[in-house]
């Protein structure tokens, strides 16, 4: 990447990663030199929502890469910041420059084109088919997921018995806040 | 203000900053030597219910106070806190000596108390006219509200191009959390 | 306790300490050399869901176990911290060492487990009698409460007049972020 | 303030505010249309180097505008924040919208220059005899210091009683950490 | 205690728990109903002035007072917070209700005056002796120590390994900060 | 990387990436399947300790790998965190799973046996020629300092102005806590 070479931004949760994220990302590796991948709300993990650590889909994405051959990227996770006012500075002093943001959600695009960046829309894939929130939902049911995610991604979560952890995650109350409905026979809460 | 007089104290939110708020700020400084307006949740801006920065409300109520000459105030934006038991401190400290807080919220009315000072009802306004609520609707659905906030407050959302803002808030996920129903069209959350 | 000897940790909120949980841990003290109570959420007061500081929690517990002739324990306030992933050390860092969890619930016990502490299943108890929850609704609905818990409990929250605070409680919005409906007269939020 | 009028943000800590803060924002007043003054390190207090509540800091300004006939200017307090890549953007969503900033400090020239600022030299006033540091010197020492700073600034350390406050700072250790020496008879930190 | 009992609050870091410490608080303990004991700076650990967590101080006080048959007491960790003007507020929402703190430190008695609580002076007891730097420095250099201390703490430091952390701590760099001069042989910070 | 595989963990703050940082990380990465490079005290930048930015370090050390045709690696921004007792299990929640972590510092040493890893020594190489600390200084110095880094890190600094940048750090005090003697002319800390 010299001075005129184009990285770009793209920042995503990839609670997992799946295909569809693969595609946008391989998509955008073809029309820019490099492609800096935002891993996002980085701290969470171990909820529904969020299950893996940012350091076991920061392997899902690599391993994924690999197998793709793709290998002008930079893999950074990003904490989230209560500000939105500040969120751009946080983001830009954690990854490398780049030159463009490709997003579709109105509000990031409004916020880094306040600051200045130029702004891209994010190519377009399959939504009906991927979506993390409908694997998750397989994982927990047992249903097949497999097939909606790269072969390293269904590698990592078994690696890392991320299908136990999500059974769990499922039938549990939180520990840190002990303000869900308990599972049953749980006394922590009441 | 010297030891006998008397700086009141009233907190509000102010997104945006209404001829309610005027009024009664205007009421409390008829009885008063001098009010402290704390602007509450001043962490917050770019979202739906807090659109707006601590400096941009701090501008609108300054212009609001020069129009109607009212200029024994002290204007002081206040961050949230995650505990009540230091709230009562951490406004205190931010903010002059103060002699009375007003407020009918009774949360806030107890916490004062406790802690010693004079709390004092805040003069009545009307409230099915001015509302925070109604008049962010009225901004996003496109309706009329500028008749509800003083010219101060439709130059400053003119000069930040605070409409703008709210109708990208309206239309998009948080680029935060990435926890909402996404805009159409981005992939981020998927 | 020397290093033969068993302590054993509970968590649990205790907004208020009840019969329940008095019960449950009079059961883990029989079988065990001490035990290790933490008081979760400890950072929260003033709430609806939160009434109680974690120093009037700690004084309910500490006088319960006098009445009961209970001392073999360690009694430990733990605030929430947002990661999952570092809640075990959080708390292995503020009690004392620790042999086993007794819990119920399965994100805890998931989350020890895999930090390789031995986890114990929790004694029943009557819970349809025992829920804080419950306790909470009929303080605020002026219902009978003092029988589901400790004496003790009653005393501390006669001395700290906690009716009073439940009540205001339940009448108001919250002074911190203005963003719940507010109650009637209050202009705060508007 | 419209589009085209200039207002100018200066910031400092005000550990007291004295004649030279006065003379150099009595300068920028004099070019331009309002001046921000930012009250820096708002969260400290209690200190030898930070004595004063960001509150009485607010209070000592406002009063030595009032008696200068000064009334164009924002007050606004700002924490520090841990981070300086996003510095700029913390300070910027706390103060109304300005054109440029005065200051001499080179890493606040860069900051600011580097996010797209107008940045000014400070006007330069007598420094051998406006020192915050000497002040507070004296003040500890029981010498003469008035004659350094406004009125305001006398008046309010008066009300608050800030002489007794700081030969306390001057003779003690820190309650927080107890790391430093302690003063004689104190136990706490042996 | 009830109303009328007066319950005293003692605030130390107590790294680690010795005889210096053990007189004031019987001391204190003859003169009021009950005692509380506040672990002061309890979130460090692991560095030369802090080796010990806020847990292993629990643990070395409660055996200490059990050894002395000392049974009313209340025994409290306190992290620091970063602001002395709620500095008060944090600890009174940690401890039981309390009627008076023993302090001979200058601003914790000022602090805590201010906010209306009654502020005794602390025991006398033999500084040149007993001190925890002392203590720290001698269990380094590999000198006599354990006379300093009571049974309990000699117990706890045994049983975690004290030693050789603090011969470690005392050999080494900070693994967080990386800023101090590294040991020799290391180059994580090179 | 399989359940077989050998990834290593090392841990620096990289300010800037030298010859001797690249030479330690290839031994290791000789050794091994693959390494995870942990950039520390991530939150810093703009310091003359801390001049680069996260993703200005993660920039240099992307390319000086790339140069050295070493792609076996994970490169993960790692803040600080203020407690030692959680620092492990914070560092592993953000790095992919590794197996083993190099590291001659005999806290970061301590700290990971004591949470159950391997931990090894890193390998040794030329201190006196490659600092951290003396590289930093020769920059401010206008001293020869590029042949000690890698022509990535060159670049890197070259592109971003980085020398510009420190020159500044050199001659200025800082702007969040205005607690350092000022330069010349300035007046924010008086």
């Amino acid at each position: 990447m010299s001075k005129d070479e184009i990285n770009a931004l793209v920042i995503g949760r990839f609670q997992p990663f799946h295909k569809g994220h693969l595609e946008v990302i391989k998509a955008i590796a073809r029309d820019c030199d490099s492609v800096t991948i935002g891993i996002g709300s980085a701290q969470f993990s171990h909820t529904l929502d969020n299950p893996f650590t940012a350091g076991e889909r920061h392997l899902m994405i690599s391993r994924a890469f690999k197998e793709e051959g793709l290998d002008n990227y930079f893999l950074v996770p990003i904490v989230d910041v209560n500000r939105y006012a500040v969120w751009v500075a946080h983001v830009v002093s954690l990854v490398p420059p780049f030159k463009a943001i490709y997003s579709n959600n109105p509000l990031t695009r409004r916020l880094f084109t306040e600051a200045g960046y130029e702004v891209r829309g994010a190519p377009l894939f399959n939504r009906e088919a991927y979506s993390g929130t409908e694997i998750r939902r397989r994982m927990v049911a047992g249903e097949e997921w497999e097939y909606l995610v790269p072969k390293a991604t269904v590698k990592v979560i078994e690696e890392i018995g991320g299908l136990g952890r999500m059974r769990d995650l499922s039938s549990g109350a939180s520990p840190l806040r002990y303000s869900n409905e308990p599972a049953e026979g749980s006394w922590e809460d009441h």
